[in-house]
């Protein structure tokens, strides 16, 4: 591994490119690779053995890059597969969930903290563990937000959004109502929702797990002298199925319509 | 191919347990086994040529057993692979488009007809193809609704939910504006939402593509004389991954909860 090598990052979506744009605006000489799962999404509704046999193969496609680090942009396959993948790959692997909860542990003032996330993701209790980690007196308070995705995916997000406005109040309300100083966004596609989120609850903290991961990434990195500067970015794309549909998306989640083409990878190569 | 064979129902998921209950209710007497891809769900967001792949997979499950026919319940994959099923399978084919379509195009008075369906069945253009076969003049007016398979999967379809008012008022509202008399509910979630739809526009005709499925297909079995009367009915029910999930899952769309087992059938079985 050395400072010129990629970092890989994947998601079983569209999603992971909340955490993919945190890696590119936090450290701009990066190279990176994303690949999206986009033939087996959404991961959530599988069970653990499919997850981590879909987490198995991304991360053998990625490796056929030379990786010098991999970034699980998925709180799902994180959750579930995150173990699983660092018994089998010799390589820096970095998360989302750790690298929120340890923010929201360490911010919290009232020690009351409300997780927003998939159904998997809460049912998996893997932010609960991590937050106790690094608070173990702290409460959290896990809420599963099943229609945000769907939301996010027709490019509803903004604050002035009737129906965005609607389904956040209700959402909020009820982790309102457990006194949390503090909301952990636990989902990658969280992120867009994040102005209408804060204009809601302006007194709460609101973490984002993509930008507590890129900033994870970032730290690691330096710390074993992985990082790059003063080198030509590059960002690559690839998919396992219709790679128009993701590049039409895209754009939701990195601000700005993608330049890049994005590449197939037939399910025979993975 | 006899009357005591069975009739082979599937959808990518669960939505297609409407077509399954439609077809209970109106032929009780019939044998049916449901594959569900759970392993591949949605559809709706894969490739053309994915889709038939799986179609065909799903197909090859279901002809393991005697089957009489064969039931697409699955709107994606009536509309993409339909064709590709006819080629390769003798069996008596039935779909969900063709039904809902003939009884939408006979039953408009202004030949003015609204179809509520997800954005990839929009997009096949099928039910405007189907109703214009039937009605050649009717103009046909499809609307993405993206929100409303989440919505039901999260359980949430009764007419005095806020947001299901709300996100309904809004869909609803866009196919008034073009004067329809007549709307399809062109997915399998939907029929879950036809009580909450009725009530907000009282006026208009409202289609369940399932009921319609349903009534398409008694009429074929009778007209073939295949159809079951006298003998003992079952019900079997095989998904390619989560079948806990599934069967959890699977009151919300049968109106109770399911009795008989939910068998898992390994993607090596496919």
């Amino acid at each position: 591994m050395n400072r010129e090598d990629y970092i890989g990052i994947f998601d079983s979506g569209i999603g992971g490119l909340t955490v993919f744009k945190s890696i590119m605006d936090k450290m701009p000489d990066e190279k990176l690779i994303y690949f999206g799962d986009t033939a087996h999404v959404p991961y959530g509704t599988k069970s653990h053995k499919q997850i981590r046999a879909y987490a198995m193969q991304d991360v053998k496609f990625l490796t056929q890059f030379n990786l010098k680090a991999l970034v699980i942009a998925c709180n799902t396959a994180d959750s579930v597969a995150s173990q699983t993948l660092k018994e089998n790959f010799d390589l820096p692997i970095f998360g989302v969930i750790e690298p929120a909860s340890k923010k929201a542990a360490l911010m919290t003032e009232n020690g009351r903290i409300g997780v927003m996330a998939t159904a998997a993701t809460c049912k998996s209790g893997s932010y609960q563990e991590m937050i106790h980690k690094y608070n173990p007196k702290a409460k959290v308070f896990p809420l599963a937000c099943p229609l945000l995705v769907p939301l996010v995916e027709d490019g509803r997000f903004k604050k002035d959004d009737k129906v965005v406005q609607l389904i956040l109040t209700e959402y909020l309300d009820s982790l309102k109502e457990h006194d949390v100083d503090t909301i952990v966004l636990g989902c990658t596609h969280y992120p867009l929702l994040e102005d209408a989120i804060k204009s809601l609850v302006p007194d709460i903290n609101v973490i984002s797990s993509s930008e507590a991961a890129a900033e994870h990434l970032s730290h690691g990195l330096i710390e074993m002298s992985l990082d790059s500067q003063g080198t030509k970015s590059e960002y690559r794309y690839y998919v396992s199925d219709d790679p128009e549909h993701f590049k039409e998306n895209a754009g939701t989640f990195m601000g700005k319509p993608l330049e890049e083409e994005v590449l197939l990878v037939n399910d025979s190569d993975l």
